[in-house]
């Protein structure tokens, strides 16, 4: 009956580029997510659970020439039917949704969504092929108080999972300003808007890289062009030196507070309709922000902050840790960008031709994740495991079973060991991996005479660890109760610091 | 610049058989598994997330001989290289994982999972080829204190989601006595396994059938077989009538109690070795249990349970929920099946070659959530909105977005309106859309007299929904107070029924 290629063993692995959560790695994010939902709930925002799937044409990924869907996205053709794809965002399925059902939703539409995205690209170190997202957004309000509602919930938001006031900052800027100085450069032409697009990406790819070439790599790319250390030459946006000091002052503007920087900002744009709108924009935020009292220890203005090339129409955002950590070479570095979002005004015109002003917000679930491992705000709690109930007499299992029962009714977590119970060693073995802070052990003589023995494995580990015993003289690593004090007694030991 | 193509605008619409879920269908949900997942914790199950793509080879589902997967999953080829797929279930990815972490797992090792799972399957009306499952497993494990253990588990977790005791049963039986049964009469010969298969199909799906055609029609089909009321005829097992009596008897042996229906069961199995085997697996995991005081009235013995036709080996459970509910034709009937589970003991044999015994229990998420709403244990604090602030004068907003910002942080729901704000009307559609309890005005002459007015809405349904203003009369909807006493109040008229 068996066949050849059947005996041919599967092999047991996770398919390149995804991975496995295990344990704390599920309950940490899920604590975290949580609390961000919390908050977001509190600000009036739904959630909304997509399908993990979305037809290609809804997604926007399909390039009709080709007869598979580009990369980027994991796809597959149904029957000779649609071509359908994994979401790689969340934004793309709610433009979908604002669109589907226009007609039922409230509006404006505030709602928030968490869950795993895909990515069809080249696995590297750290890039995953699934990944979280945490997204939330106001989509049907041109208002710049929902844009100013967004950074002050997201303030709340990292607050509320452990990021304290003082180590983050959200950075707001706007991209109508930028592009008022644009204009005032000379590389932006209000009745004619597709001219000078390459000298803007040019631009726009020089201001992005601030921190790598540093202001005089800047300056000559936006003038004649720059060659690296390397040799290799890349083409300037052809700036003469007073336009050129136009775009340097503009990632200068920052003062030393908000008022002083927009004062700055509308000397710069002096002459741009838009500047002078994107300035004002600006302004309203940051003074709706101050009269809730997030502030400049909170959220700041900062000419720097360009969020990517195209998609964002207005405000842009970004929250950045402002502690050090170190890096994998014990370096000290900044944390750096947790989240960041913006203004996009086109999210549901595909659709139905109606241009639908949005602004949103998504948070790097892992990175965040992260900074809060690395400032200890999670992990420590998790890392406790049950208290496993060992087994000496395996007729005796309605015992054992009655004991972890006993113990979960008072809240605690517990558990029988359920393996070969014959080499009591690999129980404590077991116990061990399990990460269980105390170990139960009732054999024949301490169920004759009514009695468990309890036995403290943290302790255990931590005598084993010191020569001396002196300091824990006071606390024995093994206890013997009346059975009928169990409970009693593991809750007060579990108590112990 | 535009190309006709890109014109043509993409339709707003989730893939068939998909669905989105929007505010409470996210947090019902929601706060089911977490009230699961807080059992299963308690019990000591971890938390385990696997990726939602697997390679096809691990799935299981690769036929060799088609250059494409078999229906049934969603699958695509990556470049020259492997088939992926998204996991059909949450028991093959546990298999994966089992073998491909065997040497960093507990064992046993007990975990669960809760997440979508994708079908490839012809949607219909409540058939969706996205939806959620909830498992857990005990694996590496024989001992059916495991078992017993899930069923306990299960138990609790029924309840702690607000299924009361007494409106769901828990029934257990065991496939070996099954198996004994058969070679009683005739259709297992324990030194042949492959003899009489399809004999032991028939019997099997008969039994399964039991309440469709009832038993005359299942003895009809253990016989020559049976002719249905539309004339198609059904070929039988070939029972001679002892044989079949055998057979009947096994599905009509539950008695009064668990001990009862045990020794029932020892009577029909006489002989049998395997049966003889799965009687006293039976019988110690009924013991187990009730020692824990998971009695008959949580915990039965029933022979008629069989869990499907191939795949489980030992015990088998079911929850079934008692209570009637009304079908669509306004019909009593029971709520029937939410959950069911058993051993499997070949988990991940396809990998290693090793034999790893494995149990486990997976509830019906759909089904349970439509319980809890049918009972009414869910749905109703979810359907309740944000309290709306209006905007009656939009030079105004920093002193709404303060006012929903204090109630905010007074841990109350609430949201700024963000439309535009000209249409008043327009606003109050929206809170009602909102399903906000209460919305807040302030125009110029309120903001001059620093009070604002207190709007609700519920009460003003009901006063428009009923002739007599009587019974109102001592609650206005509408007050005005001091804006210092804005909380105070909100939180007030919250309270109220």
């Amino acid at each position: 009956m068996a066949d050849q290629k059947q005996i041919r063993r599967p092999k047991a692995e996770t398919p390149k580029g995804f991975r496995d959560y295990f344990g704390a790695d599920v309950t940490d994010r899920k604590a975290m997510l949580d609390a961000i939902a919390d908050v977001y709930h509190r600000y009036g925002f739904d959630p909304l659970e997509t399908s993990a799937v979305e037809t290609v044409e809804a997604l926007g990924k399909f390039l009709p020439d080709v007869d598979r869907p580009n990369e980027g996205v994991f796809a597959w053709q149904e029957d000779d039917a649609d071509w359908l794809a994994l979401r790689y965002d969340l934004t793309a399925p709610l433009a979908r949704v604002a669109a589907q059902y226009r007609n039922d939703l409230p509006s404006p539409y505030r709602r928030y969504a968490m869950g795993p995205v895909w990515r069809n690209e080249k696995p590297g170190p750290g890039r995953f092929r699934q990944f979280y997202q945490c997204d939330a957004d106001t989509v049907g309000t041109a208002s710049v108080a929902a844009d100013a509602e967004i950074c002050a919930m997201l303030s709340d938001a990292l607050e509320l999972v452990g990021i304290p006031r003082g180590d983050y900052v959200i950075r707001i800027n706007n991209r109508k300003v930028l592009n008022g100085v644009m204009e005032v450069a000379g590389v932006l032409d209000p009745t004619d808007p597709e001219r000078f697009a390459a000298e803007r990406g040019i631009v726009l790819r020089a201001i992005d890289k601030l921190d790598r070439p540093g202001s005089e790599g800047v300056q000559a790319l936006l003038g004649q062009g720059r060659r690296d250390p390397s040799g290799d030459f890349t083409a300037g946006a052809g700036l003469g030196a007073e336009q050129a000091e136009v775009v340097m002052g503009f990632m200068a503007a920052k003062r030393a507070d908000g008022a002083a920087t927009v004062a700055r900002l509308r000397e710069l744009v002096t002459g741009s309709a838009v500047g002078a709108e994107g300035v004002a924009e600006l302004e309203t935020m940051a003074t709706l922000l101050a009269s809730q009292g997030y502030g400049a220890d909170r959220i700041e203005i900062d000419p720097s902050v360009v969020r990517g090339l195209g998609y964002y129409t207005g405000p842009v955002f970004e929250a950045e840790l402002t502690f050090e950590i170190l890096d994998e070479k014990g370096r000290k570095q900044q944390f750096g960008s947790v989240a960041g979002g913006g203004r996009y005004d086109d999210l549901v015109r595909r659709f139905t031709g109606q241009a639908v002003p949005a602004t949103g917000v998504s948070i790097g679930v892992d990175r965040l994740l992260a900074a809060l491992r690395a400032k200890g705000r999670i992990g420590a709690q998790a890392a406790v495991g049950p208290v496993v109930v060992t087994v000496m007499d395996r007729d005796r299992m309605a015992d054992y079973m009655g004991m972890a029962n006993a113990l979960r009714a008072a809240g605690i977590r517990a558990e029988v060991y359920l393996g070969n119970p014959k080499n009591f060693g690999n129980q404590l073995k077991y116990a061990d991996k399990r990460g269980a802070p105390l170990a139960i052990i009732q054999g024949g003589d301490e169920a004759a005479r009514d009695v468990v023995m309890i036995k403290d494995l943290v302790l255990g580990a931590q005598i084993a660890a010191n020569a001396s015993l002196e300091e824990w003289k006071n606390r024995p690593a093994q206890v013997e109760v009346p059975r009928a004090d169990l409970v009693a007694t593991v809750r007060q030991m579990l108590a112990q610091p």
